[in-house]
């Protein structure tokens, strides 16, 4: 925990955390944990993308790897816990195998992923899919808000922007990779739990839909005259929520929706509105997608309001390894607790790895579901079982 | 018509109609209504606010006098005809008593009014109130955008301030105030009638409406743990809808929503709402509201979100006098047409002339409702058929 607040030091702006990708407040960070990193006794190594690995070898060499970790870098305004949480527990993880000298049939890599926000260049999971080899060159050619290009901030950042695919994983065989993140939600608190095994991260898809029907005088258009945008948005919004409670699961949001003109006397002639739509399970977010669009057709042709849908993304579900999840459950049982599954509703580092190796992760309750906020919030006695619950995981995976 | 076109020259802007008060383009545009005046037989005066009266005198002196007029200023980017066509139709029907030197048994004083849209003071019904003595002087200190106060800006217009009071109706007996104006909505239009007369001017209700629910991750707060203010809006918009359709005559907007934060992947915390209510009968529009605002602290309540409502304004239903709605109704059938009465949803000069005398109002139909907007249009036919109607209307009183 106090690690985690000296990160929360390293920070771009004084008032508040915001940690960007390749910003001298990740170099600062990047230097603790490179610190920490070689007190567990691991390797320290920084690739080219900013990733700092940590790699305490196994017993034998040609040993297989685990891969375990998390991000560095946060959003602006961020807490103390999304990302480095996990790159923390790993560390302490490995400590606690050091300080008793014991070396396992497997090699274990901490990686502190150098971007996973995408606050910078808008695009996510940089460090993880520079390590999965799925990195696009074509990303260099991203800029900042201040001109400044990702191949610039990687040389910048002391990385060498036409070597990026080097940072592939070339270490052999890998066991799989385990992350430990805060839990972004709600669920562990409403059940009195610490820890919970993730099912499966989330598919998605994102829309954004444009109502078009007629703006007219508040005071002189008939009510039966109307074509009004906002109404039918309305019956959309309540189509949404309704389709994503009758699927256990399934979350729909509308989390923008603004209306022209806007004005208290004018009829609203068009929305422009978004809508996010998640499952853990593809079939069931398909067919949910598909379910409300329809309706969101329907209402149009009911309110000759027009509407039209643009598809922004679409990401497929990613599950967690069923061995390791397996292993997970049984690591939180020798800690004495209740084995939870929940899936994950927001994406992490492991969709990008999950290319290269099987994924499990372990959740840690925050308070109240919060997170991108100064007040995520974790106990002292939750991080401690998450660590209790990896050291398990790593006996059983070396007793499997 | 000609004389529209010569009167939408009188902008502020070269690329859109802009006249507000005491502007250069009014005082071009009063100069020739001036002129017009006087070429009608009347003559022509400038009150303090800047109303511009022409006066046409009865057949002996001590005779009451028929009000008749409406505004020459202008919302930015206006059409050609609100409140421009109610003053010269009634120029047109004095020129033509004039052409045949015909005399009645009362006068007649056509109003240009000074400010109706209250577009440079926010303060509507300047002129019109200076006319009915309900000027208020507290609204000399009123500054525009450019910090010119009411007072200064009256000053620049030859105007005194301090003698606003004196504009006030002081000729004698008045019989009523007539003005024609357009529809500012489709309903003549789809009647196919080319004009009607006005029962009564709504009364309007204007509300802000502030909705606080709990913002999450759109991906991690599962839907029956949620606080969704959006959705509670939704449901809200909707009921305004449905109690505006279960009352005839009765209209309901939302015109105005912000979702906070309004971002894709967060659950809306927050919105804010307009809603406006009107209706030409004081107690259908007064339980209206109250059916709404119970109704949407009923949503509130179902779904744990905070509804505070805070009433913007309040005003009555200013009805058309019988007496004048009679004759304006016989002239209508004079002019061999049905007649349709129908409300005002929007507010005229006819609500402050209402305090000294009876009003009348004629709407004259215009393309597709739209008015506030270059696309305002009516036709050469039917102004023609409204002069004809003043007409008919005049002989009918004078032989009342």
């Amino acid at each position: 925990m106090a690690r985690c607040d000296e990160l929360a030091a390293c920070s771009e702006e004084a008032e508040r955390i915001n940690r960007p990708f390749a910003s001298p407040a990740m170099k600062a960070a990047q230097e603790l944990v490179g610190r920490w990193i070689l007190q567990a006794g691991m390797n320290a190594s920084r690739d080219n993308i900013g990733n700092v690995r940590g790699r305490y070898e196994a017993a034998a060499p040609g040993s297989p790897t685990l891969l375990m970790g998390s991000h560095l870098d946060t959003v602006r305004g961020a807490g103390r816990y999304d990302g480095m949480l996990g790159v923390l527990v790993a560390i302490a993880s490995v400590q606690a195998l050091h300080d008793v000298g014991h070396r396992l049939p497997f090699g274990i890599e901490v990686v502190a992923f150098a971007d996973e926000e995408g606050m910078r260049f808008g695009s996510t999971y940089l460090g993880s899919r520079a390590l999965a080899g799925t990195f696009s060159p074509a990303d260099l050619n991203l800029v900042d808000a201040h001109g400044v290009s990702l191949a610039q901030a990687i040389i910048a950042f002391d990385g060498d922007p036409s070597r990026v695919a080097e940072d592939r994983w070339s270490g052999g065989d890998l066991l799989g990779y385990i992350e430990t993140h805060i839990e972004q939600g709600p669920v562990l608190e409403a059940r009195r739990l610490p820890v919970g095994v993730v099912t499966a991260i989330a598919g998605q898809n994102r829309y954004a839909l444009t109502l078009k029907g007629e703006a007219g005088h508040a005071g002189t258009v008939p009510m039966n005259g109307r074509r009004d945008a906002l109404a039918a948005a309305a019956e959309i919004v309540l189509a949404v929520e309704a389709e994503a409670l009758a699927r256990p699961g399934l979350v729909g949001t509308v989390g923008k929706l603004d209306v022209f003109p806007g004005a208290t006397n004018v009829i609203p002639g068009q929305v422009d509105m978004s809508l996010d739509v998640r499952h853990s399970e593809d079939a069931a977010r398909i067919e949910t997608c598909a379910h409300i669009l329809e309706r969101a057709q329907d209402v149009g042709a009911q309110r000759n309001v027009t509407v039209t849908v643009r598809p922004l993304s679409e990401n497929a579900a990613v599950p967690c390894s069923p061995r390791l999840s397996e292993l997970l459950s049984r690591a939180v049982e020798d800690a004495g607790l209740e084995v939870l599954h929940l899936p994950s509703g927001a994406g992490h580092d492991g969709v990008a790895i999950a290319s290269i190796t099987e994924i499990g992760m372990l959740f840690v309750r925050c308070r109240g579901g919060v997170s991108h906020s100064p007040a995520e919030s974790v106990t002292v006695d939750d991080v401690a079982i998450a660590i209790d619950v990896l050291d398990h995981f790593i006996e059983r995976l070396a007793a499997a």
